[in-house]
């Protein structure tokens, strides 16, 4: 049987996103699975589906927190909601696109999110960006430059435009193929389904 | 320690409520829980909270019976999608108002969802109605006549009024105190409450 590979959409500006990050690396391998991950800008995503952010319902968002709060002690990892809220993502997804070239996929994005999600910090920011790129071993000044180069830009925008094509309308979104998974709580069902446990 | 109580405010409209419908008895039994079955009107929730059905985001909705047929499937329950989608819903849930006068709380909700998730009934339709009533040992034409009254009226209005008041916004909400728990998939952080293994 040829290798499964998860395709993990994700943008640290969704908490049910960093609480997925925290799981999906043992999940895939529990399957057997390749994981990739894609940053994507879910503004964008939400402003071509005509979907909005959970806390753009009043009592949606004030429920929010609580059921992220329960999530991560399900999990057993930290959270701690962010003084700044929703987040500018754009800096910290180029800065993840770029060090991607690096070899840097997974760890940048864990530490973008844990950054943010668990530590205090505001990922908008420069020197935070630059804090997560000092994390995982890259030179933060230089991982700064990189995302001002259109390529990098370029590649942020075709991840994106390419999710929203597949069909995806939120985050954080997987597909195993063209099948698409949407949010933290649909874990078991993806795995489960690479396990051939679900027929589709 | 006093016996937890579970309130389930359940609409047959909805596709997670049917999904959540064939797991909480057994859920709330395993935690030693009391389960409450108390009807509402989801549409009216959405209007008060300005939050709407997922079918309203186009790529939400073409995923949506996706996903409803996966959790099927995981939890081996029958799911067939309706004919008549959406479910304008008033009349059977005042039939549940109606039928937990005569102590079948319990059994009209589940009958009511499986008909219409399942069992291909239109539910908005008085003789679908009637034929749940049967199924669960009421007579229909009596059941139906009792529909228009007031105070059964009053009370469907009520049980809404009160779920919006204390916080709901969407389908299935639950109820321990005033946590609230909301969705299908949060069935697990249900339990986990209920049996002392989350804070709040």
């Amino acid at each position: 049987m040829t290798q499964q590979t998860v395709e993990f959409f994700w943008d640290p500006a969704s908490p049910y996103t960093y609480l997925a990050s925290t799981q999906i690396e043992a999940l895939t391998a529990r399957a057997g699975a390749r994981l990739e991950w894609k940053p994507f800008l879910l503004g964008k995503v939400f402003e071509a589906t005509g979907n909005r952010m959970p806390a753009a319902v009043p009592a949606k968002g004030k429920h929010l927190f609580i059921d992220v709060q329960r999530w991560a002690q399900h999990y057993g990892v930290p959270v701690n909601m962010p003084k700044i809220f929703p987040l500018n993502s754009v800096l910290a997804l180029r800065a993840a696109v770029a060090a991607a070239t690096h070899g840097k996929a997974a760890e940048f994005a864990k530490a973008a999110m844990k950054a943010y999600w668990a530590d205090g910090l505001d990922v908008s920011q420069p020197d935070a960006v630059a804090t997560v790129a000092a994390v995982v071993g890259l030179d933060g000044a230089a991982l700064l430059a990189q995302t001002q180069e259109q390529p990098v830009k370029d590649q942020l925008r075709a991840n994106t435009d390419e999710a929203v094509k597949r069909g995806a309308f939120g985050a954080p979104t997987f597909f195993v193929g063209e099948r698409l998974f949407w949010g933290n709580d649909r874990l078991v069902l993806l795995e489960e389904y690479l396990c051939g446990k679900l027929a589709a």
